[in-house]
């Protein structure tokens, strides 16, 4: 029996006979599910993929034809066949590869991807390059169904259909579940074409290229009835200029192989309907693909256990909590997630307030101007979203919330170092692109109960108003069951030191009072980046020599600078030594070691400090 | 005869007969005309509006029912009939009523729109919001076809079709042109829908409305024929949810009025699909809308005249020039807008190099990630975009284009004060947003030459790099001929003057070079934002004891902020004065009144320079 080891790249799969192919499959889905309980990472969608990704490297000749993982998360088979099992072990962890596709990582990797719904784009423009270059080659991009629903698959999708000469192959992994379960017209309308209420199959080039590929489900029989007499109307797909094919099963290798080796003969723009489950082959995931999208480590034998001990709240539940208990005091809340339900901790909002829950797909811009359009008629609209997703919403942001004041409250959360998922997903910048918004409130708090005590804050705020807090839990805090708030922009001095005042923005306090405390510095609590607590700032400088800035988040124009701003605005002629993020991308591991190397830490920050004001300390020592 | 003069509301127009309507039509088409030809601004997408707008608020109870019009270029007959007829001679001017809808303008304005394709989203949320409140009330986007190809678009029908109770309108305004002509598969779907390949007029709910509507040139009668034994196809937009009804001529108010009365009689998610003519009922824009999409003042009698003088060139044709004179030396520069082909100057691009040509429709977020598809099989490619919907793609930006530091130039017009457009178009964040990017070179040219050699410098840079500069043109420069490179991150020391240093970044160094001759200080031009020239400004903190900073931005995390951030790390301990953009959106107006407003001309920048840094003023007079 051939051996998955013997597989160092691709090109020793094409060697093997298609009879080889099934067990290459049984070894590669367990390598994964062995491989993933021990590192931890993305398990459902990796299942799904095994056999999809077996057939692409057997029928294409990559690296020389790309390919494009959407999202990218069910790579790790794709990982495993290019010359990177053994490093599988590696996983997400510092030093290790990466979780997702990057082409630093291999040539294999065309394009580095972890946002949802970017590899149409992507390949379009390498179908558009090799076009020009006359270079023959095929262009694929693999994306799910929830990442179809994102406006920007459409655009490329829309793009494509007209461009002229490209080689490109969209296959749509149809599994039916984005991270959340999915919602939206085009989940059901894709749920339509493969209960048989199409018959895309017999038309055209489709015809050709099924023909000898095996039945799914009941597919093909109710299809025969269907082509009775009545005309075949076209696909959505079609209908954007794409050549639709399937749906197939995206599990058997006989339906996969022959129709691929068909898709290959031929050019232009074609789309290929493959329908998988996520969690294949592994019967709890199957069961409960949700649970299983992204576990820690676990034994494989019993499944993931339910911890023993009740560990430490997560920022996401003390969001979670809060959500729910502002709804039930205020009717006029509602909550919105792009498709983040879970990892947003929403689920139990869901539950309890079904109408005032919107999940409106991977949709990040439409998230925001639905909010704008909700507070335009009196809703309160909380919009929770990670940090970096923001991004995909900034223009939203700007010009349809903050330019019309509206009061919608978002809820950032892995704000700062996100630890295993990496550059990709930091949420690094979202100070310094939001500060600059007028009507921008920014919050940043500095535990588990000042996150609660600045979303209820900023919600009772009647303008647009943010709140980030990181990944994890933070210093453990104990959280007030109100819905207190505390006034807005002001500061809280959480220890009275001298020479030096430390203002904390975020988690990092905690870090930094140990600093304070070492150096005997004053600790600020500045709880918001804006509106900046400039009487206490002002105050201060007459108190102290100099102060230090920590954020978690980019310095190049964080809160650090906020506080320059003001002191150079006000002549203010104190020293500032800004303490955050450096101007690189941080690649992944787990976030404390990643903090504690930029110097983020306790320790680090005391060192920072002492070097950067050594004459301060020079002169104490001298002094004694 | 019914006047025009006498509606000062909508009810107004309500309380009229029917057969009064068609006068109302005409003197409101030639007002506009007259109106518009007078003060500048939009013509031939208001006079394609004229009947629609009519028959929506004769139909709905405005303002209680609630249009939100999309882009909201087309919506002068709607401020026209909404008590803003008089206030039409100040539009777009400082003080004056704005060219797009604003909430704080009117209460018939219910939702401030400008960019593209957020009239969908914000109507849902509205839709939402009164369905909650048990509300009976209409909700309608009005929708270019242009601005339906954004994904933004899509992902708003994605999410109302499924949205349970709520009551909606989509109203398509089908007139074949967004500014540049219409790319993509959606056009030509539509122009199929139009042609009558379709017959969703006679399907279910469609053909009870239609009743009574008057044929759309031959489509009734070729619907007849198609109807006789053939299965009725779904459109694109019921596979989403919606109820299509359509395509009705948006001129004939005969079509128009009942079919909207129909429509006004049933629940749920319905979409109109309307066909316009832009121009119509002005034979010269009719002949050219392009060119009479955004006119300044002109003569309706003769039409737009071409200048006789040869006035300045603008920004963007010295871009346009740099553009065709690159791409005929670099076979791997490749040029992208996302719908913009005029405003950002590449129309004789496209006729040199069509092939090397990408209108990807207003999609910007997917022009950015094809760009870095391109960038990774060894095209150059040349993103053309404002600044401010450069916003639209700030994810892909960040997470496609820096973060793999693939070689793609950014082509940022508008950056700073827009003049007529106002807030909503204002370029006042890049430099904060991008800046705060790892691997991004932001460079500012100071005038037309500058932002020659500065194209030519990002564009030989091998990573990302964008180039900022603004509306219109600046001081007249002679620009070069050639594809001369300068130092990157290397300023240029414009004038050598005493104790003030003046760093200014783009073109405020005009005014900031008159402020340093009446003031002695030395200017210098640093043309880039980052890197920063660390260098020289170290050199000349030695040499002088204050800085100002100027740029046409936000002040906030802007480039001064820079400067700031890099006088802390290296504790050097200079005063600086920030000027620039202050923290609030800014009107429409003209641009040198509002920058003069902001005192960004040169006597305001002496002013404040003077202010900031008195004691050395003082001094100097005391010492004198």
């Amino acid at each position: 029996m051939a051996s998955l080891e013997n597989i160092k790249t691709p090109a020793d799969l094409r060697k093997l006979d298609r009879s080889e192919l099934d067990g290459i499959a049984t070894q590669l889905r367990e390598f994964v599910l062995q491989s993933v309980s021990r590192t931890g990472g993305h398990l459902s969608s990796n299942l799904g993929t095994v056999e999809l990704t077996i057939a692409l490297h057997y029928v294409f000749n990559t690296p020389d034809d790309r390919i494009v993982w959407d999202v990218g998360h069910q790579s790790y088979p794709h990982k495993i066949l290019t010359g990177r099992r053994e490093q599988m072990s590696t996983l997400r962890q510092q030093g290790g590869i990466s979780g997702f596709p990057r082409r630093c990582e291999s040539e294999y990797d065309a394009f580095g991807t972890a946002h949802s719904s970017t590899s149409i784009s992507a390949v379009l423009g390498m179908a558009v390059a090799s076009r020009n270059a006359k270079r023959d080659r095929q262009h694929i991009a693999v994306i799910g169904d929830g990442a179809m629903t994102a406006g920007m698959a459409f655009e490329a999708l829309n793009n494509a259909g007209v461009t002229p000469g490209v080689n490109m192959l969209v296959i749509l992994n149809d599994n039916d579940m984005s991270i959340s379960p999915p919602v939206g017209a085009l989940n059901r309308y894709l749920a339509r074409l493969m209960s048989g209420g199409f018959y895309a199959a017999a038309k055209n080039v489709g015809r050709a290229v099924l023909q000898h590929v095996p039945p799914m489900l009941e597919f093909a029989r109710r299809v025969e009835g269907h082509a009775k007499g009545l005309m075949s109307p076209a696909t959505l797909f079609e209908e954007l200029g794409f050549n639709y094919v399937g749906p197939i099963d995206g599990h058997d290798l006989d339906a996969l192989i022959p129709t691929l080796e068909n898709l290959k003969a031929l050019g232009g723009a074609q789309f290929l309907h493959v329908v998988t489950r996520k969690g294949q082959g592994y019967k709890l995931a199957e069961a409960d693909p949700v649970l299983y999208h992204g576990p820690g480590k676990f034994d494989p034998s019993v499944g993931i256990q339910k911890p023993k001990a009740p560990t430490k709240q997560t920022f996401t539940q003390v969001f979670g909590r809060w959500l729910c208990d502002m709804a039930q005091s205020d009717a006029r809340l509602v909550g919105i997630t792009p498709a983040m339900r879970e990892g947003s901790g929403m689920v139990e909002f869901e539950q309890r307030f079904p109408a005032r829950y919107f999940d409106v797909g991977i949709a990040e811009q439409h998230a925001v101007t639905f909010a704008a359009g909700l507070a335009c008629e009196g809703q309160k609209p909380v919009v929770a979203i990670y940090s970096t997703f923001l991004q995909r919403a900034y223009d939203q942001l700007i010009h349809d919330v903050a330019l019309q004041d509206l009061d919608v409250t978002f809820a950032l959360d892995r704000a700062g170092i996100v630890g295993a998922d990496g550059a990709t997903h930091a949420g690094n910048y979202d100070i310094a692109y939001l500060r600059c918004i007028p009507n921008m409130v920014v919050a940043t708090p500095s535990d588990e109960n000042e996150a609660r005590l600045l979303l209820s804050t900023c919600y009772q705020h009647p303008g647009p108003a943010s709140v980030r807090y990181p990944r994890g839990s933070g210093s453990g805090a104990t959280v007030s069951e109100g819905l207190d708030t505390v006034p807005l922009g002001k500061a809280v001095v959480r220890r009275q030191g001298g020479r030096i005042a430390i203002l904390a923005f975020g988690t990092l306090a905690v870090a930094a009072g140990k600093a304070a405390d070492a150096l005997d510095a004053t600790l600020v609590d500045m709880r918001f980046v804006k509106p900046l607590d400039e009487a206490l700032l002002r105050e201060l400088s007459q108190s102290h020599q100099a102060f230090v800035t920590v954020e978690e988040g980019a310095v190049m124009g964080g809160a650090g600078s906020a506080v320059l701003e003001f002191f150079s605005r006000e002549r203010i002629d104190r020293p500032v030594l800004q303490l955050g993020l450096p101007d690189r991308f941080i690649d992944h591991g787990e976030q404390a070691a990643i903090l504690a190397g930029l110097g983020l830490d306790a320790e680090g920050m005391q060192a920072s400090i002492r070097a950067h004001f050594a004459e301060m300390f020079n002169n104490e020592r001298a002094g004694s």
